[in-house]
């Protein structure tokens, strides 16, 4: 069967494969300790899914506008006003199935076959999956090790533009690291931005997961208006995953696009899920505060584990639901490289976990071995007796 | 704003400004008959409501496999197999938000550009747009008014295949013309796919919209199983348009990139819906049966005006909820073209329809004059009402 070439350069989450794993290894009788998926175990908040039965049985089960219904988008240029600082109006808004949609979307929409764009690496694999499926050229960026918390050199950034540079893309407090950048280092990114004339994807899929502080978006800085466009996913802050909800924020111009985009691809967003995203950002929040609450304890009870075991260092990371320990020592103690340390752990001690080559292609001049786990589908109990399993493995 | 440079061959659905009108003259305080969008105005059966209200409450509402739920994906193939007289497994189906997925990703699947991909005009203006976007060239094929229908000419199709020609989209009932296939000319189809070695698209979007006979699918020819890809959708047998919800069911080499593709497009279909979609292909068929015997009336109601009216000749089809009459006669006496004559309509009438140019680019030579009409989101007394009205305006 003779497939079309684009199809060498589509790449997929490598991650999934991890989960295969991880189930086959439970269905022969044991017991997972699941940090491999960042899917949340916790169930939709009862005033969300009771507003989606309502807009079912209120008749919202046909078509709906390709943008999206105009309450959820002006609802959501709303909360991104309030807060990001922004002046967006609902012509801003594009409704998806996800958050994930945005990504290619946008780069159809910008990007042409030859042009480069900066990405994150290691970083959510879907970047780079549909920038190369695009045609484009993907240039990967990464973070270093700074005191508490990774850091972004926007020196060495620069250095990869060169003229072909069209869009950078940008996920603060992201999945893996969940690196959080300063106001400086975030004013940095708006800065090159703006002084190469380059388009923002600014992925803040983990806004609202933040224990300590307050999120920022680049939108917020000087000039950023016209040249970002943001991600919004409901999946995280209302562990809402498994609806499908999203959207795209941005200038109109690209929004318009986005919306063709909609009718080619998928007609619209299912319709009565939508009004659930309206209770969402508009009804009782107490939800959502709960969410926030456990995978703080959560995150409390991970880190405290990761950092113990000999062989690792681990930030205790203000946001997002992932730990990104450096486990190079560890690895080298025990003689193991990624795959082989992965698997192992998983059939000695039950813990499943990704590791920094499920985030995108490695850089040249990579030497440390960094280990990714979500705490956002595992209980607290369950951290704890896993992660010792883990430290008595490695430490064994 | 520099856009790219692929968004020059993104086409849309056109019938989306004809509904703004229709819009803006109902805000105006007119009555507006509404003949021009697809949608059903008619609510999804309460068995299936009830399985999406009980699934999200059973918590099923985190990631579910990027392929569909396995409870879907067998449920359709089953269905499949007992409708079209195939034999799929679970293997065959990748689950879709909505009917149209299927159209732009298989088309990145398996035509890379430069590619020639034959497709109906008229038909759904979808198939045009995500043809030329992938970069392939687009090549119409049309019909011919036969006796009692639209039929095909297999000779003048041949003539249009090249060496570069990879893929027939086929549509069995189509929108906007509602032909209908006999035996032969679906066999004559499926012969000229073997003999040239083509794929199919086999849009099987109205397969159970149908008032008499039986519908039969392209894939139950000879040597078909292996290069037909079928496009499922929920959305018109049980009236769940606005659910976003299908599936692509074909050779499994093709579903699995189908699948890659959703990993990278929206990671999955919302996972509550796919368990009402079990409902409504395993439980109880009464709500169906009951929106099919309504679109029956309508058609009668219709069918029987339209083809009354001075210059109009109207087929009654056996499927789908769409009619096709041709009025060259009434828009030569009444001295307009199509789009005088059908914002004309609107404002004397109130009765809003689509022409023939909503759906796909013209041929030469095309010298009759069609105008569409969609009869599943207007009830039969507005039906009589509206189209009396049209034909007072015609004939006055």
């Amino acid at each position: 069967m003779q497939m079309a070439e684009r199809l060498s350069r589509l790449g997929t989450e490598t991650a999934f494969a991890v989960s295969g794993e991880a189930r086959a290894f439970a269905e022969a009788g044991n017991k997972v300790y699941p940090f491999h998926l960042g899917d949340i175990n916790l169930k939709t908040p009862q005033n969300i899914i009771d507003a989606a039965t309502r807009a079912m049985n209120d008749g919202k089960t046909g078509y709906c506008p390709n943008h999206g219904i105009p309450q959820l988008r002006q609802a959501l240029a709303e909360e991104i006003n309030a807060t990001r600082g922004a002046d967006y109006a609902l012509e801003n808004v594009a409704i998806q199935p996800g958050g994930k949609p945005t990504i290619g979307k946008l780069i159809l929409t910008l990007i042409n076959p030859g042009d480069e764009v900066l990405y994150p690496s290691p970083g959510f694999p879907i970047y780079e999956s549909q920038i190369e499926f695009s045609g484009a050229k993907a240039v990967p960026y990464t973070f270093h090790e700074g005191e508490t918390n990774f850091i972004l050199d926007t020196v060495e950034i620069e250095k990869l533009i060169t003229p072909r540079t069209r869009m950078i893309i940008y996920n603060d407090l992201q999945n893996p690291t969940a690196a959080e950048s300063s106001e400086d280092e975030m004013g940095h990114i708006a800065e090159l931005a703006r002084r190469h004339d380059l388009y923002v994807l600014s992925d803040e899929a983990y806004f609202d997961v933040r224990f300590e502080g307050k999120s920022r978006s680049i939108v917020s800085f000087p000039g950023m208006l016209e040249r970002t466009v943001i991600l919004y996913t409901f999946s995280k802050k209302y562990a809402m995953t498994g609806w499908r909800l999203g959207g795209t924020i941005g200038p109109k111009e690209i929004i318009e696009v986005i919306a063709t985009l909609n009718v080619n691809d998928e007609s619209c967003t299912n319709h009565f899920i939508q009004y659930a995203g309206v209770e969402a950002l508009q009804g009782d929040q107490s939800g959502a505060a709960r969410i926030l609450e456990t995978l703080r304890e959560r995150r409390d009870a991970a880190a405290d584990i990761l950092s113990s075991i000999q062989g690792f260092r681990c930030f205790h990371p203000h946001a997002s639901f992932y730990l990104f320990p450096n486990a190079t020592e560890a690895l080298k103690n025990i003689g193991m490289d990624y795959e082989e340390f992965r698997k192992t752990a998983l059939h000695e001690t039950g813990v499943s976990f990704c590791t920094r080559q499920h985030f995108g292609r490695s850089l040249p001049h990579e030497t440390e071995k960094y280990l990714r786990f979500a705490y956002s589908g595992i209980d607290v109990e369950d951290i704890k007796e896993g992660l010792g399993k883990l430290k008595a493995f490695v430490e064994g």
